[in-house]
């Protein structure tokens, strides 16, 4: 009997599980996607999406329809202790969730239920005709080569244990939470930064009360106890009482309590206010200990994300948007290695990458539950942390102000940063031309590794002012940013760019559509290669801008992509050309930006007359992909 | 046979008609609306969405429906003529279809072909249980006052003639388009305003072209004729193509052309440039003529709106806009009417202030059409007229430019202008307190009749960066804006205003909910009346304001609507308190800005200690309400 083959199994319909499958659906990948569950998420359970992933969420196209559920959006966080007199609670301080050091789209966060999430996702892998297999669940799986190009076989069975499957896959992902099986199997263990543990209660529902800051993210201690107010779409407001700690005397993990005693709990706590609740939508109690997978592959075959590698406090709200960035960082490595661009060996930087940032959550997380379970800030301490950079007295910059900033950075997911590898430049990289620019040699603003700054620019061909950073869809493709400076001094230096492209062993034109005739005449954003969109940024007035004229026909193809650096931006007031300023490029001479798939900077390069500039990223290329480019040896590793 | 009994009979299911039946349903009204049309439209027809619209759409929370189809965005419009060397066109201008000095969250038009337009409306009434009753038509109708209540007869029958229904309502109201048979059995005359006829062909499809400006709104004049140019949805555009007028020697209203004549005719008008088709969506060829009704309504309870009271050339993009407004005009009026708040006579206001923009309109369309036709601007003029306010130099104001910005403010949808009346004071206004504040007296930048102007606030409930003239949705209820200015400076004005509308012969308490205790806990916008809603805005920071401590309790309780002025606004760049600022109103000492329904400035009041205030505004609301307020004698109208 002949085994059904796909390019991937994923196990699990949470956000990691359904991020992933959503992009490698619309990339064209054949899935295999179960989950156990009989349907999607109906109630309660993670529901904070942090900036930084409404942003990732637009670029999928998928930002709408979250926001027709309206959300609540959280722009400030209030800090409620006990009052001096000894009688209730009182506000001793507030802050902004995304201070305005940050530049962000969207400076809040979004809360809305999981479950509504999903459907999200959902309704859009079903335009690529994939959909989640329920009841269903993993049995087995090994890796047993013995089909070359599909080396896992995978066992799969309905939940009832009615009906059985066995299939083979290039990959299988384990999208399955914190209890995972394929992670068991694996027997990759679990280290726990932080040995206290917890048990928590939450409680969605809609309340009375007179309490002001319902409508806002808060924590409040009190001496009965402590509880986080989180406010929720529909009038709802989701309230996490911690019922107890590893810490305590006595402490039971299996400890619960009924809805009433927390509802109890939730009075007592908030006096001198009064709250009652009209209705509870959800109430669990949970334990919740800090850990992290040691590993997230063993062969770079069988992958896990999410929960599945990391667990800690739901306080900061970065359960799913840590999710979201596990399945995106795994997409397109996976997606640039099937279709031939990339080296296998790329597969490791899932791991090196995302392990880093579920370290650094973890140890935020044990600092953020001491912060808040020890010294409460005061407001002249938010004061200075919430002003903008310029107002800023330095020193004033004490340790807690210092960390404050930090995790505002990290918890709006800005903060993330990979580190230099093959794919983030950085003087160790194979490549080596001079002409990269960095963020340490103040040569540029843009920090590889990290997300590009956001800016907005008017588009030529119809004058819509957009922004820039969202201008190529999460299509797989790298997106290099050509910021032209004036025309009248680029003019060589961008048809030397593009004569450079043209050559047949360039990094751009070595991974050309086989079948290019075949390309659309509409085709927007990938007429020439699907791995690479070119866009360009000229310092100059739309108007002056003649896309046919201005530009060799190569890059000119990318008539969508042309931009006048024309709109005013608040951050770099005294700028002519704010997209060029803010990614501190000569707003003359331009420069050229690279940035992944994922959005976050890989290499930034002079621009210059001459070969200069696509040497340089042909040798950054080459450094991972599967040709060699430019004429020359294929750089080593 | 009892005979079923509606609130309104609404005949025609286009822009107009599906407006009022949406505002009408979501009030809770009993409507009969029948189309003669199988279904929706298909493809065609009307497209434009202007930005007053757009704003009037997101008012009723139906924007995020409208741009789910990813419209195309027209930002600025380019002028081709033909070359001075006598070969081909050449671009000679461009301009913004909505430049910086008019204040609009959404500066472009949005392009969407009807159906899909008709469609969002036709989702939301159906959630209020309001279907289109389809293929059927009017047959008769007569206003007999039989039955006392609904005086009007209106007889129905499907369009194959296999079923009649006759049913009797308070109101029959025709969206029936140009050729109306209600209009035809009032006898009620067309107008002609501009006897010249034109005959158009419109043509959507995909074309490939290397003309420059195919994504925007183009108008091309050429020696081989005139041509324009308008992006749609889904990469398509449209072409609008003069192919005969009455000023022809030879002239047919009748006259017409194949697709393929009227591409050649295209291929010809835009040489040197290219184009071709890859497929035509929609094609249709349609004279049309000006003209406008001499009456909207003979009773004032048949009335009529839309394209059955004014036609014109489609040159503007206003058909479906002036619709709209004509839709909203008459829906808050007939509630308020129906539901014992205002006075009958108020109806006659429908077609005063209405027929007025009609009148603009048709008087624009004949200039618009006429500049188009005859004189075509230079680069230099264009430039100083998209300069902002700040930039220009006085000596270029030629009677162009001048034009030409009354005519973006027309057709951007701010420049409707309603003239004084009851709803919209001035002195001849029977109120006649000295408090009344006038953009004539440079006592607040406000206009009445005019929109109010847009600002952005922090709310402060839940910290969200909010658009104040949002805030309050289309709910069929006054906007009461009390601009607080320094909290410690207005305390006692505020407290007398509150003490004001508590008094049970105010305007606000002598319309208060017949049934109020039965007023849901989590009721937002009408706590205390189903006519106001009450937002409060102060110049302070958000953190420093305690609703529940600041604020009398009458206005706290609209604690949703209290907001703090303190978001930089680059429009009044040195305002500390940017919102007070762009009303004109003082930061310290505030004011009252009473909005009507449909987001049209009632008049302003300065906030005063003791009973001035609401005094002013009991006089004016005596002008149209059903009870005598104040304690004093209904004013006269």
């Amino acid at each position: 009997m002949s085994v059904e083959k796909y390019d991937i199994v994923i196990v699990g319909a949470g956000p990691v599980g359904l991020l992933l499958s959503t992009c490698l659906a619309r990339w064209g990948y054949k899935i295999k996607h179960i989950d156990m569950r009989p349907e999607p998420t109906l109630t309660g359970r993670a529901d904070g999406i942090q900036p930084r992933s409404l942003d990732l969420l637009r670029n999928m196209g998928l930002k709408r329809a979250i926001m027709a559920h309206e959300p609540a959006k959280v722009y400030e966080v209030a800090f409620w202790d006990p009052s001096e007199s000894g009688k209730g609670i009182h506000r001793t301080g507030n802050w902004k969730s995304c201070p305005s050091f940050i530049d962000a789209r969207y400076p809040f966060t979004t809360l809305l239920h999981q479950g509504l999430i999903e459907r999200v996702f959902i309704a859009d892998m079903e335009k690529y005709n994939v959909q989640v297999q329920r009841p269903w669940t993993i049995t087995g799986f090994k890796n047993d080569g013995a089909d070359k190009e599909y080396p896992v076989e995978v066992n799969l069975a309905h939940v009832d244990g009615t009906a059985k499957e066995t299939v083979r896959a290039k990959y299988l992902f384990s999208g399955e939470g914190a209890r995972s099986f394929i992670r068991a199997q694996l027997g990759i263990g679990i280290t726990h930064k932080d040995p206290i543990q917890h048990v928590w209660g939450v409680m969605d529902g809609v309340v009375r009360t007179n309490f002001p800051d319902i409508k806002m993210k808060c924590t409040i201690h009190s001496d009965a106890g402590s509880i986080m107010v989180i406010p929720r779409e529909d009038n709802m407001v989701r309230l996490y009482i911690q019922i107890a700690s590893s810490t305590d005397p006595d402490f039971n993990p299996r400890k619960t309590a009924t809805t009433e005693e927390v509802q109890n709990f939730a009075k007592k706590i908030m006096k001198p206010y009064e709250i009652s609740w009209d209705r509870v939508e959800w109430y669990s109690v949970y334990p919740i200990g800090q850990g992290i997978a040691d590993k997230y592959t063993l062969d770079e075959r069988v992958f896990m994300g999410g929960d599945c590698c990391h667990t800690h406090s739901p306080k900061a709200g970065q359960g799913m948007n840590t999710a979201f960035l596990d399945a995106v960082n795994l997409a397109w490595k996976i997606h640039h290695v099937e279709s031939g661009f990339a080296d296998r060996s790329i597969l490791s930087s899932y791991e090196s990458e995302r392990k880093l940032i579920a370290e650094n959550l973890l140890n935020f997380d044990a600092a953020y539950a001491k912060l808040f379970s020890t010294r409460q800030p005061s407001a002249g301490e938010i004061g200075s942390a919430t002003a903008t950079a310029a107002e800023q007295q330095p020193q004033e910059e004490n340790q807690f102000i210092k960390m404050f900033k930090e995790s505002c950075e990290f918890t709006s997911g800005y903060g993330v940063a990979y580190n230099p590898n093959i794919f983030n430049w950085s003087p160790e990289h194979p490549a080596k031309s001079p002409l990269f620019l960095s963020f340490a040699d103040k040569t540029t603003t843009q920090r590889t590794g990290r997300i590009m700054t956001a800016s907005t620019v008017t588009r030529v061909a119809d004058a819509n002012v957009v922004h820039l950073e969202q201008e190529v869809p999460l299509n797989g493709s790298y997106r290099i940013f050509l910021f032209g400076g004036k025309p009248s001094k680029t003019q060589k230096a961008i048809a030397d760019f593009a004569a450079g492209l043209a050559k047949k062993t360039s990094f751009y034109s070595a991974f050309g559509h086989l079948d290019s005739d075949k390309v659309s005449y509409h085709e927007r954003h990938n007429p020439h290669s699907p791995f690479f969109t070119i866009c360009t940024i000229f310092n100059a007035a739309r108007e002056a801008i003649e896309v046919r004229e201005l530009l060799p026909e190569l890059i000119a193809r990318y008539f969508d992509h042309v931009y006048a650096d024309d709109i005013w931006d608040q951050r770099v007031p005294d700028a002519k050309a704010a997209a060029h300023a803010k990614m501190g490029l000569s707003e003359e001479d331009g420069g050229v930006v690279v940035v992944r798939p994922d959005g976050y900077v890989s290499a930034v390069v002079k621009l210059v007359e001459g070969s200069g500039t696509v040497d340089a990223l042909n040798d950054f290329f080459a450094a991972f992909s599967t040709k060699s480019l430019g004429g020359g040896e294929k750089a080593s590793l």
